[in-house]
C-alpha cells in the first residue's frame, strides 16, 4: 500500500517533468516563431498550450487525491503541496510562450521586433528553454544545488532584459511606439518564464530541505 | 480536537483575507503615488510589503502544518489546498502593487505617466480596490455567486486596459516611448492584479462545489 503511494507520487513528480519539458518546446517555438514571423508556428504553440491545461489539471488533481489516499507524512505532504505549486509555475511558463507567439501571430505578416533586437530576443529563447530543461531535472532529480544553480541562468535573463529595455527606451529607437511596446512587453515574458524555473527550483529545495530560500527581488517592471 | 482543526482552518481563511485587505490599500497608495507623483507614499508602498510577505510564508505554513496535525475529509483538503494557492495569488497581487509604486518613485519628481491617461488610470486603481475587497468578501462569505460576480469587474478591467493600449499606441501619443513603456507596463499590472482576483474567486467555488470553473482565457498581453 505504501510502495502504491510512492509510486503515484513519483508519477505525479513525471507528470510535472514532462509538463516542463512543454514549456521549453512551447518557449522555443514561439521564439522560432517571433524571429521568423512564421505563422502557422506561432498558431501550433497556442494550439499544443490545451493539452498542457489539461495537463495542468489532472497533475492538480493526482495531487488532490494523493492528499486524500492515505495519510501522508511530513516530508510526503511538503512534496504533495510544493507539487501543486510548481504546477501552477509551469502552467504559467506555458502561457508566457503563448503570450509570445500570439504577438508574433498579430503583427504577421510583419515582424513583430526590429531586426535590431533579433540577437537579444534569440538569446532569451535560449535561455529560456535552458531554464525550463534545467527546472525539469531538477525536479527529476530532486538535487537541490541544480535547484540553486537555475538562479545562474536567471542572472543572464535579467542581464538580458535589461539591455533590451535600455535599447527601446534610447532615444534613438528608430521604429516607433507600438514596436517598442511589443519589444518591452516581449522582453517581460521572457524574464517572468525565467522567475517561474527559479521557483520551481526553489520549491523543489523546499521540498527536499523543508526550508523556504528567500524569495527572489522584485524588479521594477 | 475537531473543533480545534476547524477554528485554526477558519484563522486560516482570515488571515487570507487579511492579506486581501493588504493588498486592497497596496494598490490603492500605489495609485495615489502614481498620480500625485508622490514619493513617500510610493515609499511606504514598498516598505510596507514586507508585512505582506511575512504574512504569506507564515499562512503557507499554516497550511502545511493544518495537513499534518489530523486526516482531513475532502472537503477541508480542498480549502488547505486552495489558500495556499490564494496566498500565491494575493502576493503576487501585493507584488503588482509594489511594481507600480516603483515606477512611480523611478520617474519621481516626474510624473510617471502624462496627464492625458490619468483618468484611465484613476478608473483602474478604483477597479483594483473594489476587486481586492470583494475577493475579500468572498473568502469570508464563501459565497460561489459574488465570487462569480468578480468577472463583470474584470470585464471592465479589460475594457480599461484595452483602451489605454490604444492610446498609447495610437500615431498621436505624443509623449515618447519611454512614457509609453511606462504607460503600458503600468496597465499590465492592473490587469494581472484584477487576474489574480478573479483567480481567488475561481478557488473559493473549486473548494464550495469542488469544480473548477474554466480557466480565463489567455489574453494577447
Amino acid at each position: 500500500m505504501r510502495t502504491a503511494y510512492h509510486e503515484k507520487l513519483a508519477e505525479l513528480s513525471e507528470q510535472i517533468g514532462q509538463m516542463c519539458g512543454l514549456a521549453a518546446a512551447a518557449i522555443d517555438n514561439a521564439t522560432q516563431a517571433l524571429l521568423r514571423a512564421d505563422l502557422s508556428l506561432a498558431e501550433r504553440v497556442i494550439s499544443d498550450h490545451s493539452q498542457m491545461v489539461e495537463m495542468s489539471v489532472a497533475a492538480e488533481r493526482s495531487a488532490v487525491t494523493l492528499l486524500a489516499l492515505q495519510q501522508p507524512v511530513a516530508g510526503e505532504l511538503r512534496t504533495i503541496f510544493g507539487s501543486s505549486q510548481i504546477v501552477a509555475d509551469v502552467d504559467r511558463m506555458g502561457a508566457l510562450a503563448v503570450h509570445v507567439a500570439k504577438i508574433a501571430r498579430l503583427r504577421h505578416p510583419r515582424h513583430a521586433v526590429p531586426a535590431e533586437v533579433d540577437g537579444c530576443f534569440a538569446e532569451m529563447g535560449r535561455v529560456a528553454v535552458e531554464l525550463a530543461t534545467r527546472a525539469q531535472e531538477v525536479l527529476r532529480s530532486g538535487d537541490p544545488d541544480k535547484a540553486a544553480g537555475l538562479r545562474g541562468d536567471d542572472d543572464v535573463m535579467d542581464d538580458l532584459y535589461r539591455d533590451l529595455l535600455t535599447v527601446v527606451m534610447d532615444r534613438n529607437w528608430a521604429h516607433g511606439v507600438p514596436a517598442a511596446v511589443d519589444a518591452a512587453f516581449l522582453g517581460r515574458f521572457y524574464e517572468r518564464f525565467a522567475d517561474h524555473a527559479v521557483e520551481i527550483g526553489r520549491r523543489v529545495v523546499f521540498e527536499v530541505t523543508g526550508a523556504l530560500p528567500v524569495e527572489q527581488e522584485v524588479s521594477t517592471y
